[in-house]
């Protein structure tokens, strides 16, 4: 025997441990140690140390059973004293709850067991000492099956089988003709215990264990046991988190709040968690169990006065009911309520947050069982945050911390109306592509959509899947809903751009262009039906639930300054025309990182040109078509600098493959044809020619400048041309031409070459200039690979990692779906990479092509524009990573800020 | 002035410089110099060093010409002495050429000038020398020309207008009315000269130079800046040749083979160049320039008497009329003759290598003008390597080191008789895709080319492109045939993989499945026409042309085995079919790197189950179908392990997209609907829903595995069983079972365990064990980046370099033929990385992946199975990072074995 302490107990506002012993204790056992230091009453127990587990697999179960049996007796006694029963006593038991608890929370790892020390006696003893037979019996039986499942293995022989407890609970259960485990009688639960022993005493060879140390001690090596499980070593793996941590044990009593009219049980809050209020909230019921409270079976009742005279205000009941049949607990127990609420103060001033809390009282007797920060609304997280800034309880930079950026999404869009909601009947799921909430008439194209919209109707745009040529009709629609495609489908991605409600992938739809109708597990509607969108939850309803506004509050804003204050990472944003720019200069954006250029081939006169310079043969010609596009790109381009006056403003050259500005259908062909004055197999022939088995990796990006530099001599001169106009009028420009999809430095510095001699050119016809930047998308694995010789021409890299990672993983956006679900069903991804960065392999390469493109261009400015760039652990990455600015849609621009600031905080630590 | 020596000089017998100068004076100079040193008569002149060249950019022009002039003076003053001429002088003109020289060959500088020393007045003295005006006026117009263009700038214009040389030279002869301009006349010459000269005075502003040493500066200076024009710069950044090497200039005198009929000129051969066979060949001309004999005006006469006599019997000349009209030089010119015997065996052996030499006899004097490595066959490559071996003249590693690989390919496949080709007329070209000729009767699908094979004709298969259901066509077909696709097209990596002749992407051929017709410019072939194929070059060729099996003699197996002896890198095979396997292990495979399954699940019977699998619900009727494929697979691998018995043999699970499996056009998805008992609309449902925007991107690799393990299962039985069966007979097998398209760890170890268990299994029902590896392809960057971690678990890695490629670039092989030409043509791509691996890029990767992998597991075996592992300069890399073998198609194994030795002999050095 050694002299090494291993079991750290705690109870009656004394404990060994404290809360900086989480590594010895585990996280829980250091909790539950610091509530005793602070004078909260929790029940008292113990916690066998984090270091017996790495003994236990070190020296085996009997070795450390051994060890530990006299540190581990000695704490029984003390609760024992404490609780004033007895371990394993007939009359006045001691029941006790084994829980693990690691360094780290840990899901995947053993249950807690409940009731731990009954036995065929003790349950006698606990029925006199209770009156409540059924509780009792009830209790008794879900120890066993608990015990025998998860300490004796009880698990079904072959893979498929059903659960060996489950089937007996089914069988009793058909026997006696009844459905519900509740309607069991006290007999058929003693039928239940009895028939579970027999099964574990067959399937074990061993009697299930009376002695209540022989259950203490299997249930101790359990958890140790459950260190070493398939899922925990899984979890332990995808985090990260050493073996050699170990779990700790917590031994604690066992408190029950049924036991008569002086017991209770309840939650409670320290701040209101849906609207942030400062105000003490909670629920509790008199002779009951945790469980009841939010089982529904009886209606809880309200803690405080207030409380319950606003709930009963709201259920329409009189005060005097309200006082007779459900009075508060501050009415009803009014001693008890002065301590709880003294003891919520205590806690949330300790742990200086909101406070999730869970109580029981047991004959007089109140006991904290848990607390822990509170979950909350984005709302109810903003305002707390800055009310305990306000009240002094945190500091800025904590409260900056405090916030979940994810949770400001709440804040931003429109909602649905709650009550609207209760009613609303989901027909389908889909993908939660763009947050918001969005009802209107269902359309099926772009046309519709334009001109329903134009004639003042509210609309869906429901397609298969959206492409380039539905943009207009995105734009007049309240929201998009597809059949295909994922997270960062074309309408996913579009929708997000434009803060617009999009619900994509919705599987389960079939639809038919033809007759315009979309029909769902046999329910069909036609154009003009109403449905509506929630695009944070993927949901849709049939019929118009109705929404409303957001309201961004002052806490938001001052919220958002505080983040500017402590950020080192600017946040830049995605947008394509001068509304986008200026909601994102709203927002906070302070230049925009990525400007496509797609749509200003699209619309109206443009495409036409478009196709005409497609159709051409020599350059001559294409240039002669892309001059009528040029004077609708400088305006674009110049409203587009104007919103972002003062801020640079990167512009992408032309990247998408050019079929898809070319018509598919016959139809449409013939009429270019006509149009164009050329047979309609040349259109058709040409039209074939640009089919590409991968379009992802084909014939588009700087793959279109280099063949057909002519495009981007006109977009250079339309671009430039519009920052010349502006300086005229006394506007400040910065732009940046972006040149994408770079793989080798000569696809580069070839297409830099043709954009400094047009620009050299245009300033000569001008005679003015301009200062501008040439850099390039590091959106190709071998441009990063290769990055120090790319940096030594480009002025700057942005990150374009949608293409990133789809090259990095070697996915297709579009066709992920087919595995993607499966994928994070197995946990081989923890993540869809199209929405959280993959910081070991795309991650990689964006660090490795920062770092090789600074060491050849120290002031390389490095930024990011993929989808990831609002997304807050992406965010985090690129600050860690020193890149220097981040760029997402405009809606996600204060989540990017809030987010970069909370990197630079913690960075600092 | 300074001490520095610029200038190094040259001629009779005596030079400053030695071929080890080669920094100093270029390769050029210090080969000049070495001839001379070693006793061979080359024309006398001097180099300035490469030094100067860096001089000039710092200094400046005139610094430059004032710091050589006195080196250059005295230079010249010797040669003049030597050539007992006058620079200059009229009547007995010294006239020199100026080339540039740097250390490494650099096409894209500056090109030679000739004759250079001309003017007016020297033209006329010359012309009384020569007696033939015509000559020296066509020296002299052309000298203009040249120094007009090349040192005066004299350049069109505008872009696109002719140059302005060439514009009066058409002019004059439309004047004229002359079409050639060998039919203009002496005066024409002389109205040329004078318009070239006016042209020169009009765009320049300075009249053309007359002083010879005006001319000789303005040429020196012009080399100079040639080091730094556009061609140069690109070409040095390239091939990363520092700008500070700079050029060397050499001056040397001209002399003349047309000053009557004591001069000559020829070419010679120290061995022949066609069969290698150790004979002094070659071709004179008396009273002739060089040019002369190659322009074919003049039959150009053999120098050996036994050649000219062979020659004469091919031509059916009798001896009488040759000795009087064609005599050799050994018979015309016996003393020079003798002399020039004697030096180009001494050249050949001072180079020890067979020599190609250009040589003139001006008035009884012999000189060299130039000698170098010739150019040979690969029949000759190896004739001459094995037979210098033999002869003492160089060593083993030389004779293996002076093989190139490459040029195996023609020992290795059937060619066209010589004789039949020169009538065969080409009717249009593809890509040279699978080395070797071959003719046959045009048939359409693989249907016909079974029927006809099976009929006993030979057939080409044409198609539009391949997919895996052609593929019995392919193996039937003696070769083929496709419109579409690159050099990896599946047509031609499946037809390299056979040893099959293919020419594939012919874009020029119009295809037309229904009617079975193939038109091109305007011809118009119907099925059953004869076509014939090279492969080697990508000829179509009309009709049947004769074709030659290829015969492996002695010298051949010889050089194997020295190959052997020195190479440290494996060489397998990729090898899907028994008698592939066995091809290969004839050519020297060790081993299979990747044998593909597709083609296991197409034949006959297994198709219907593997589309049974694909349509079915659930696992269980998954697995169902798979154990009817079972067998077959089975039996499939028992007989590629047979032909590979005792060497290791990596099995790649199931790969490709299941969309490849199923029908796409409706009658034959009526037809499965009907055979397998479902509705039509079932089968239209399911295949539809498998169609992918991205195929390569798509579900595919392991994403299938993992999300059919029962594929994997089934696979893995199939394997094992067939190493089970065949350790009973006594077969030595070494399966290893390799994961395709990981990109992620768990992805790996998800289908590791499901192997691992079902041979687990299998072992156990078997009672018998084997052991097995188990590994994974790198081909998705993913892969590479994380291989650290993937190596945690898999056994080896075999690089997918033609997938990693593609992932690398974002490239897809189907569709690069858009602008891979345009990329190759303004070097912004060296090669196409999917016949050369890209080393900067993707071959960052590999080398990163193998010292990751074994950072963790230091034993991993780690190969590369894509195309290049039959490339050459990707076999060195390949050496370089320390892969443990390459594997390539069967006809590839001989030249990957070469390329591995001489990776291996040039690592040592």
């Amino acid at each position: 025997m050694d002299n090494k302490k291993r079991v750290y107990t705690f109870g009656n506002g004394q404990a060994e441990g404290k809360a900086e012993m989480k590594n010895l204790l585990g996280g829980k056992g250091a909790n539950l140690a610091e509530m005793n230091l602070i004078g909260v009453p929790v029940p008292p127990g113990f916690t066998i140390t984090t270091d017996v587990c790495t003994e236990y697999f070190d020296l085996g179960k009997d070795k450390v059973v051994e060890l530990l049996k006299p540190e581990v007796e000695k704490a029984i006694a003390g609760v024992e004293t404490l609780m004033n029963s007895k371990f394993g006593d007939i009359e006045n038991p001691l029941l006790v709850s084994v829980r693990s608890g690691a360094r780290a929370s840990m899901p995947g790892m053993m249950d807690t067991i409940l009731n731990l020390g009954l036995n065929d006696k003790v349950v006698e003893g606990l029925t006199k000492k209770t009156g409540n037979p059924r509780f009792v019996w009830d209790s008794y039986r879900r120890f066993v099956q608990m015990y025998g499942d998860v300490v004796l293995g009880m698990k079904p022989v072959n893979k498929n089988d059903i659960d060996p407890f489950e089937e007996i609970i089914e069988n009793v259960k058909e026997e006696k003709g009844v459905h519900l485990d509740t309607e069991l009688s006290v007999e058929d639960l003693k039928e239940l215990v009895t028939k579970f022993k027999a099964a574990v005493k067959k399937q074990t060879g061993h009697d299930f264990p009376e002695s209540a140390y022989e259950q203490l001690w299997g249930a101790i090596c359990s958890v140790f046991d459950s260190w070493m499980n398939d899922r925990a070593i899984l979890y332990r793996k995808m985090e990260g988190i050493p073996a050699e941590w170990g779990t700790a044990v917590n031994v604690q009593a066992m408190v029950f709040g049924n036991m008569g009219e002086t017991s209770a049980t309840g939650v409670c809050f320290s701040r209101d968690a849906a609207t942030g209020e400062d105000l003490f909230v909670g629920e509790y019921l008199i002779n009951a169990q945790g469980e009841d409270v939010v089982a529904g079976i009886r209606t809880p009742q309200q803690i405080t006065k207030i409380g319950s005279q606003r709930w009963a205000q709201l259920a329409g009941i009189s005060e005097a009911e309200r006082v007779a049949k459900y009075p508060s607990m501050e009415e009803a127990m009014p001693a008890i309520y002065t301590e709880l609420d003294a003891l919520q103060t205590k806690l949330e001033n300790h742990y200086r947050d909101m406070q999730d809390m869970e109580f029981t009282v047991q004959e007089g007797k109140l006991w904290f069982l848990q607390t822990r920060n509170g979950k909350r609304t984005g709302f109810a997280m903003v305002k707390i945050a800055m009310d305990m800034l306000r009240q002094g309880m945190i500091s800025e930079k904590e409260a900056v911390l405090r916030v979940d950026p994810n949770k400001l999404d709440e804040l931003l869009h429109p909602v649905f109306d709650k009550k609207a909601l209760k009613d609303a009947r989901v027909i389908t799921k889909g993908l939660a592509a763009s947050p918001g909430a969005a009802s209107g008439k269902v359309v099926f194209n772009a046309d519709d959509a334009t001109v329903w919209h134009a004639k003042g109707e509210r609309v869906i745009m429901v397609r298969i899947e959206t492409s380039p040529e539905d943009l207009a009709g995105m734009a007049a629609a309240e929201g998009i809903l597809t059949a295909r495609g994922g997270m960062t489908s074309h309408a996913a991605v579009v929708a997000r751009g434009m803060g617009k409600c999009c619900v994509s992938g919705a599987g389960a739809l079939v639809i038919d262009y033809a007759k315009k109708t979309l029909s769902v597990d046999g329910l069909t509607l036609k154009e003009g039906d109403f449905i509506s969108l929630n695009g944070s939850t993927g949901e849709i309803y049939l019929g118009a639930v109705a929404t409303k506004e957001a309201e961004l509050d002052a806490d938001f804003s001052e919220l958002m300054k505080l983040a500017d204050k402590y950020t080192r990472l600017v946040v830049r944003t995605n947008a394509d025309t001068p509304h986008d720019a200026q909601v994102a200069r709203n927002f906070g954006a302070v230049g925009i990182g990525l400007c496509r250029t797609e749509h200003m081939f699209f619309e109206g006169e443009k495409i036409r040109a478009m196709r005409e310079m497609i159709l051409a043969e020599t350059a001559d010609d294409r240039r002669k078509a892309l001059a009528k596009i040029l004077p609708y790109q400088q305006a674009d381009f110049k409203g587009i600098f104007k919103a972002m006056a003062g801020c640079p403003v990167t512009v992408r050259l032309l990247d998408p493959p050019l079929h898809e500005f070319v018509p598919h259908e016959e139809k449409e062909q013939r009429e270019l044809a006509e149009i164009m004055g050329v047979k309609f197999e040349t259109v058709r022939q040409r039209v074939e020619a640009l089919h590409e088995a991968n379009p992802m990796l084909g014939h588009r990006g700087c793959r279109l400048g280099n063949t057909y530099p002519e495009i981007t001599e006109m977009q250079t001169r339309a671009i430039l041309g519009a920052a010349l106009e502006l300086k005229k009028e006394g506007v400040e420009t910065h732009p940046e031409i972006m040149v994408p999809l770079t793989g080798i430095l000569y696809e580069f510095s070839n297409q830099e070459e043709v954009i400094r001699k047009t620009a050299a050119e245009l300033f000569k016809e001008k005679g003015d200039s301009i200062d501008f930047k040439v850099g390039t998308m590091i959106e190709i694995p071998r441009a990063a690979l290769t990055a120090n010789r790319i940096a030594s021409k480009a002025e700057f890299f942005s990150f374009g990692t949608n293409d990133l990672t789809q090259m990095t993983f070697g996915y297709s956006r579009d066709d992920i779906a087919s595995f993607l679900p499966a994928y994070l069903d197995m946990k081989i991804l923890k993540n869809d990479p199209f929405q959280v960065l993959d910081q070991n392999g795309v991650g990689q390469l964006v660090q490795m092509a920062t770092e090789k493109g600074r060491s050849v261009r120290p002031d390389l400015k490095c930024g990011i524009c993929g989808e990831h760039g609002g997304e807050p652990s992406s965010v985090e990455f690129c600050h860690r990573v020193g890149l220097n600015y981040v760029s997402c849609s405009p809606f996600r621009v204060p989540i990017a800020r809030l987010a970069a600031a909370q990197a630079a905080l913690k960075d600092a630590k």
